[in-house]
């Protein structure tokens, strides 16, 4: 297992200009729109349920984000997430809050259930919430916040190793540091930096790179996971570099996504596989 | 046909500091806010049925965009507007999106219909799905990217002029040029910088300073709508060069708008009248 | 009655780094989001009826604001105000526009009927669209632009006294200096620039900060309310010496806010505590 294609990856994107779809928050929907034109796609926002199908239809991914939840919304992820399935493009989930509420819970694992996901990512709580036998978590603490380190590791993986089989998708948990598992695929990526968490959305963001990556290139969606939880990372470290606090700091981070090049990535990366 | 009185386009936003009721899009609601404080004026978003009316019988104008459309929005637009139709207040509309989906553009056109249109602002493609009749669109490619090139540029006349003496209003087509046709008037506004397609909302913040212009200058309309698209182009040219991404581009374009005089306009905008 | 303990309040959020459930407006939701944190709290915004007492449930302070208000939002905040009720946390109040609209003016009585607010923050025609009874409001000009005048200021009191007096909150009057009353207790915030009103949020901002402030400290509801304005105030004085413009106004203010000392609002803070 090598390294991703940085160099292909980001030529996919130059050349596609994937146009992303997004049912997402309302906190963080302008950082998630303006990070997907940075990093080189185009985003769509449309949440009306008369009018998702025919939008997703033309998109090259879709982006389902259940922060600030609302039962309409739902109804509407729905209809686009089947429409992306039918079409073939990949879908991105990110289940915020899931464990926090009943509802957001539920509505995590109908989406799960009713559509099939290519990219599920979130922090560990989130993850764990999404895994409704026991088992599956055997190890992992609920408090996601300082779950990714080197003794959790192992139970970590085997919880992802387990959702990804059973949903297909690639999981991505982040945290301190990232954490990819597609099917015996395994990745750790230590890029990032503190105050990542000191702004809002940097989540939020990460799920519209990862739309724009995968859009472009569906074919090789474990690397360009991989790679788009890189590049945000890099981003990260570079952004904190050239801030000074927090308000720069989010502004930094885009301009930098503007930027970075392939060859930045392949140089600023620091991933380990596991293999088991 | 003389050039906008800048002066007292700017001087009567500063004597009348215009209220601009806003129904517009979460996703660049918060940019729109600022761009009208920055430009002089005064955000106020309401869109709760129940309350719009009163709210837009306060306002010297007021900005409909129909990006992240719902239904239950439509029906406090079309109440806004038919408020500001009787108090004589400015109408922008923006109809984001029209032509992408079934929803978007037939509520478009109920819009157009039901209420009396002060400006029109969109891209090619969004203009020409506002078009309904075919001969009005005859030369006009409905890929809005490259549509305003010199060869295609009678074509674009001919649509906005046709599209203007049946709504009444100013039709304001944006692009890599602007082209602002009013009845038998037409302008076409060289500023801008390409910067300006690679961040959200500068199509969305544009409606929001069109409403403070024509908000303080409802008696001059069609000079206030050029020199609205020139000051946002000025704008735009200034960021370019004192922004490191697309991030800050995005804050050094509402500071520019913050700080803009009419005779930095007066010197700066770069604009063709053209007559047939 | 002596100045706040600074050390004590900012040492509180660091130690219980409180989490703040806000359900605010869509236009500056973002800007309260990221403000949270920059204070050293977490936000978390959710507004679905049925999930917003098992969030509430879980937070330290609870943010109520009625900007871009929906009836069907309003019913979610009734309920997370009541189960703040239940658990002891401050409740948080702003009456956006009460005063501009019926519906808003009886949204804002209707909560502050059925919940018990810690604070209520507005401008001085929020506050006296809250006061119904006409003697409270005696003296005091309904425009809230320059109301807050040594002319203006022993009435001001008085009504802010009668309105903590009936509801038992902190009254947080805001403008170009601000008011804090509790009962017989009164204190002036002269800090603050007039850049704060040339961006959308200020206010909404404050609003978040005082989640945090109360939040970690609700055993000193006044203090706490006292020092946030202070906090705010000092930042933006900091942010206008470093910015260029309204956009870079905004990111400063945030940058000020994630970098601010005990020791700096101690230096920084200019009140004077009115005896009556």
């Amino acid at each position: 297992m090598g390294n991703p294609d940085y160099g292909k990856i980001f030529e996919n994107i130059k050349e596609h200009s994937p146009l992303i779809h997004c049912i997402t928050n309302y906190v963080t929907i302008n950082d998630v729109a303006n990070i997907i034109l940075a990093a080189g796609g185009f985003p769509i926002m449309a949440e009306e349920k008369e009018e998702v199908e025919e939008i997703t239809r033309m998109c090259d991914g879709l982006v389902l984000n259940i922060g600030t939840l609302q039962k309409k919304k739902t109804e509407a992820m729905l209809l686009a997430g089947k429409t992306a399935n039918e079409t073939g493009r990949p879908v991105i989930f990110d289940p915020v809050g899931a464990g926090s509420s009943g509802l957001r819970t539920e509505t995590a694992h109908r989406i799960m259930k009713e559509i099939k996901l290519s990219v599920i990512r979130g922090n560990v709580s989130e993850i764990k919430a999404l895994c409704q036998d026991k088992a599956m978590t055997k190890g992992v603490d609920a408090d996601g916040k300082d779950a990714l380190t080197k003794d959790s590791m192992e139970d970590m993986i085997s919880m992802g190793r387990r959702l990804s089989e059973e949903t297909g998708a690639v999981i991505l948990m982040t945290g301190a540091v990232d954490l990819a598992v597609f099917g015996r695929q395994t990745a750790v990526i230590y890029n990032g930096d503190p105050d990542m968490a000191r702004i809002t959305g940097s989540g939020c963001m990460l799920d519209g790179v990862l739309g724009v990556f995968a859009g472009a290139s569906p074919e090789s969606l474990f690397d360009s996971v991989v790679t788009a939880a890189g590049t945000m990372g890099i981003c990260g470290e570079k952004a904190a570099a050239a801030s000074r606090g927090t308000g720069s700091f989010r502004m930094c981070f885009i301009d930098e996504m503007s930027k970075i090049t392939a060859k930045q990535v392949e140089r600023g990366i620091r991933i380990e596989y596991k293999s088991k």
